[in-house]
């Protein structure tokens, strides 16, 4: 297929690396850890095949509306990893009365344990979100009375089955060093088994730890303290994560093809029809504390994919359509106007929540 | 409508009134000066409806997509008004194929203009984009031989209509004051009319001048030296505009309606459902140097709209699908899991361009 315009491009033997050594990780870790990917970074019901084909049968999603499509594409082991809003309680029974269909959502108050079991027609299994040091949602690991409060009222409703407990180490995307991402997990794991082991001590004999933040698990030989894993962003990576230390720069698996309509040796910049409402404006600071909102590299016309990441190159500005790329002479003479540049995306999640229903290509590599 | 999930509230009310001024405005300048709204902001046929309400007739878009689609909904005169994309010449060319379709392209090198003199098959409208200071993309103003090398290249074919010069001083979304802005229209058009003069100087009598960006438009009590008004995010406004002060609090005319699912009253934060995937990843410093993603205004349930904006509170991140916000004692308890916010964004043209095709809704005001 020839590109035109900004179009994602997602490398299917990459993809389905990234897919298998997940797998592979998580199947090699001593006992049983369910594997339940978070949906939300590609939206994709053709990459939930790939998934499946692994052998995932359990999936999260950020959304009703997520939960909703993928449930229609035959899904029944959905996670809702997000608090539950009660102003869609109605759109969850739609959810729990598809055939099949097992939910599990997420609760922090006994006030909301309450209110879904006077709202809700059917049983959903609840998972207490825990705060291990994130500070977006969640009750704080070290507020065990109050955890145990909300596992007591959930265990008051037939119309509840209590998992167990989730937490989300989202500031792993800030670490500086892939030791404090092991850190992390060290860390994350003996809080959530602390607090596990005071509700087993208070006759909650089986509760399950669900973990799950692409950086994290990226950098674990293996799990262990854990029942569930529930990475999203590592099905693509991303330069985040490959500035992170998460990936290698051969795992990035998603790139949005840019055609270039100008060029400015005279300031050593590229101007590429492709802005934030195909990248989005999510930025990183690079080695040199300057803001990037892309790399940069070059098409690989014997596969379709892309080459090397370009050194010295960056998308230093988007506006909605436009992208600046900052380069050196060397690249300014070799590139013109109607060449397309493939931009790796700062992060994944997002591009392809603007691009994968509307101007993507699967890379069907040899 | 009763809201349950994030949902772009455009308040017809606010938006026709910014669509008056602005024509308005227009109208009672000097001379006979064409508005060319950018459509690009709204994308929207029904907002589209309200500009032709005020008598508009010609529109700026950002992609031969974006072309296309207003094409189809009986907008004739259009300018894409990006640089051509050679690689787009079969679907520009499909646009100039429905009939009445009159189309404008910007050009900025000898070279494309022959290029288009032999790939396209209808007649066009070129205009040279200049560069009077943004560095985006663009003929610097003061290159005034090479900008008439492009002129005189395309009065060579009668495939083309030389209408003039096109410039966008988008630096003046950076404008620290309103004065600034007012100094970037004067220097602007003055830099415009020193190409034009010397272009009429060289036997091209006719050239018309198109301007147009939302900060200084706004802050202009009328227009000089120009023939062609081109501003878009008036339409709604949003965040960055009351901070710039081209536009006050009562005429930002869109805002995400958010649940909160949870309550922390420890940290004085909030945290909605809304996201990156919602309101985008546009940030801008406030008065105190913090990143904020978006104001806070709370429902008014007799209109169905928004009130004044809520001091002290600001959404302090965004992650695909959450939005925490900080505010203060007085507002944690005043609020509960369930309650709906009124996020104003930092961006409109962002956040439309995210929810305006799924989740909105026009608030027909009484």
């Amino acid at each position: 297929m020839k590109i035109i315009k900004p179009t994602l491009i997602i490398d299917k033997n990459k993809t389905i690396k990234n897919i298998q050594r997940m797998t592979q990780k998580i199947n090699n870790s001593p006992g049983y850890i369910r594997f339940r990917p978070h949906f939300k970074t590609h939206q994709s019901t053709q990459i939930g095949e790939w998934f499946r084909e692994s052998g995932v049968t359990a999936i999260a999603v950020s959304s009703v509306d997520m939960a909703s499509y993928f449930a229609q594409k035959g899904w029944n082991d959905i996670t809702i990893a997000v608090l539950v809003n009660p102003l869609e309680i109605k759109r969850i029974d739609e959810l729990t009365e598809i055939p099949g269909v097992d939910l599990n959502l997420l609760v922090e108050s006994p006030d909301m344990v309450t209110f879904l079991d006077r709202k809700l027609k059917r049983q959903v299994k609840l998972w207490i979100k825990i705060d291990t040091g994130y500070h977006r949602t969640g009750i704080e690991y070290d507020q065990k009375e109050k955890i145990l409060s909300v596992a007591k009222e959930i265990n008051k409703s037939q119309k509840f089955l209590f998992k167990g407990l989730l937490t989300h180490t989202g500031y792993s995307y800030h670490a500086p060093s892939t030791v404090q991402l092991k850190q992390i997990y060290d860390e994350t794991v003996n809080r959530m088994n602390e607090v596990r082991d005071y509700l087993k001590a208070n006759n909650f004999p089986e509760v399950e730890i669900s973990f799950g933040d692409t950086p994290t698990c990226s950098v674990m030989d293996k799990f262990y303290g854990i029942d569930e894993v529930r990475c999203g962003n590592f099905v693509f990576y991303d330069v985040m994560q490959f500035y992170l230390g998460s990936c290698s720069e051969e795992d990035i698996a998603a790139a949005v093809a840019c055609p270039i309509i100008g060029r400015y040796p005279q300031r050593s910049e590229i101007v590429i029809y492709g802005g934030a409402v195909h990248l989005s404006k999510e930025s990183i600071k690079n080695e040199n504390n300057q803001d990037i909102f892309g790399l940069v590299a070059l098409p690989d016309d014997s596969t379709g994919g892309w080459g090397p990441i370009v050194k010295n190159t960056y998308v230093s500005s988007l506006t909605q359509e436009h992208g600046i790329i900052k380069t050196g002479k060397e690249w300014i003479n070799r590139l013109n106007v109607g060449d397309i540049l493939m931009i790796l995306p700062v992060h994944s999640c997002l591009t392809a929540n603007l691009l994968i229903k509307q101007d993507y290509v699967i890379l069907n590599n040899p």
